[in-house]
């Protein structure tokens, strides 16, 4: 795994792709689609419409638990993984994680007066959202470096869980946490009702999500994967031993970096994997390799009404986030991925409508 | 977290100071002590004698099941840790892992023939246990990283299994695999019969420990966190992706590693801590500064007829395997930790007696 700063894999214009929108903060409630109605049916999968998706899921949920099926998984084997932005949660227009990082950097400068006049974060407080556009990747680095580590690991998760109690969503003017995709949730909980421990195997940093994944996802910190850094155990003047974030990379959960994350942090294949960009094709693609029964699915974001459109379904070019390019849709179509289609696939896509 | 070769914690000395008394592999079976009796009291720690180690352990358990209890820990937060080396089974005289690791030598000089004329392989290959007991730290790292990476992930499983099924501890005649000690076997299941999810938390290697502790100890391969080698993803000539093992640490899971894999690889204090020697002294530190009933223990070898007998029990030097100073047992007694003495409080050691 690469060490170089955190979250090097943030592509920037992917970063930045939505800073153009942010000045839009207020915009007016989305409309609820019409399509959005009280489930009526699928049992345990009430937000998803009939079709080769929703079948999908259920075929791998019967042929791994049931104990005559060829391709049976005991229940100790049964490991599914899900990527979180674009595939859990929306990811537009910017990763939340990235909002955070953004919008700590007057806090840490509060803290570190000598960075205010220091690139890149004099142009963070200018707020000339132009000029923040056009920082580099190195830039980022510095900015998402000073934001995620140089706390305890204390500080940092009392800041983060304040930060998500409470800012919004521009579009939504809703916690980011209330834009988890329902149809994915329930399929977290249709997995774990049939054994299934569920993870999350990120690209984000793997402390800020697992603040609220119990909440959000009902997954626990211990099966949150992600992009990693380091900390150091250190003691404080009164003699009790501390953790502090360093800005050492330890796993960038990125593309190869995914299965390399699921073999240091979990140990074996997982039979289940959901993902909706090129950098869940490896995870995607080691999942396949099993022996057995295995699901590999892809988000496709093709609803541009009730989420956002991006990738082949819109001809949009490839470097926005959550890419989901043409290749990948070859490769999934080659090695029998499901694809999901969030417009015809979901009945409803949030909790809230 | 240290970037140099694996297991670089592990003590020359340590890791020799078996050595010597391998030849002697074909002592007669130990005779089973007077003391090792089929238990008889005790509940749920059977093999436990009444005493104030079996008695902190009830305690814990009970103030922080019960509802109402000011200790009361809910079950999802219920996180207990145990190092393996000398705390759920022997490290005597060698860690089971080095002489995995010596006795593969042979094995990959076949395969890399030009081995078989360079140090230290060499001097492995001869036999020599004296000259092999001379050798550096480097060139004990340079076994660990030639036996422990250069294969895939699935090779590696499949050889370590094999190995673990058949070698045998030469004091005792029987597989390594069955001298886990019966009283922290019951540990570990009263734990999880009130909740607890239990952990290894091992200076030893995570692969390794991971390939037999679901069957020795009940524990996934997802909850050992060891000592951890990066994995590189790619593709054979077939296109099937796998992952190779790779000679570069990722973490060296001793001393402050411990709390640092903590952190990394479950993300929240555990309530429960159980080691043997100064390499589990931050694990133990980290575990007692959280708020509320924490359970820090220790195991101490003063038992010399039915296991070993080393550390301030016996006046041995430091610089055996599972160094438990009297520093340690200084902080131990300061800081409110219990001191388990096989000795004393077991009434017996292992299933077999």
């Amino acid at each position: 795994m690469r060490r170089t700063a955190p979250c090097p894999d943030m592509d920037r214009r992917a970063l930045l792709a939505g800073l153009a929108l942010l000045p839009a903060l207020s915009v007016p409630l989305f409309t609820v689609s019409a399509a959005a109605q009280t489930a009526t049916s699928g049992g345990s999968l009430p937000s998803w419409n009939d079709g080769a998706a929703k079948q999908a899921i259920i075929d791998f949920v019967r042929a791994t638990i049931n104990r005559s099926s060829p391709n049976y998984v005991f229940p100790e084997d049964r490991i599914a993984v899900f990527d979180q932005d674009g595939t859990l949660w929306v990811e537009h227009p910017m990763y939340t994680q990235v909002v955070y990082c953004l919008e700590r950097v007057p806090a840490v400068a509060a803290k570190r007066p000598e960075l205010r006049n220091v690139e890149p974060f004099k142009t963070v407080l200018s707020g000339n959202r132009e000029a923040i556009a056009k920082l580099s990747m190195r830039d980022l680095y510095k900015i998402l470096a000073a934001t995620l580590s140089g706390m305890t690991v204390d500080e940092f998760n009392a800041e983060a869980k304040k930060w998500i109690e409470t800012a919004k969503h521009p579009r939504w003017n809703r916690p980011y946490t209330e834009l988890a995709y329902q149809p994915m949730l329930e399929v977290l909980s249709y997995l774990r009702n049939n054994a299934y421990k569920t993870y999350i195997v990120t690209g984000g940093g793997q402390d800020f999500v697992r603040v609220y994944a119990e909440k959000v996802y009902g997954i626990p910190p211990e099966q949150v994967v992600g992009t990693a850094g380091g900390t150091k155990y250190g003691y404080g003047q009164d003699g009790k031993p501390f953790l502090t974030k360093e800005p050492k990379l330890i796993l960038n959960d990125n593309n190869a970096g995914k299965p390399e994350g699921i073999h240091l942090m979990i140990g074996r294949r997982p039979y289940a994997a959901f993902g909706n960009s090129t950098g869940d094709r490896q995870m995607l693609e080691y999942t396949g390799a099993g022996a057995g029964a295995r699901l590999k699915m892809l988000v496709l974001h093709d609803d541009a009404a009730r989420e956002y459109a991006y990738g082949p379904a819109t001809g949009l070019p490839d470097s926005k986030v959550g890419t989901f390019t043409q290749a990948l849709y070859d490769e999934a179509k080659k090695d029998g991925w499901t694809v999901i289609s969030m417009k015809n696939d979901w009945r409803r896509i949030f909790a809230f409508e």
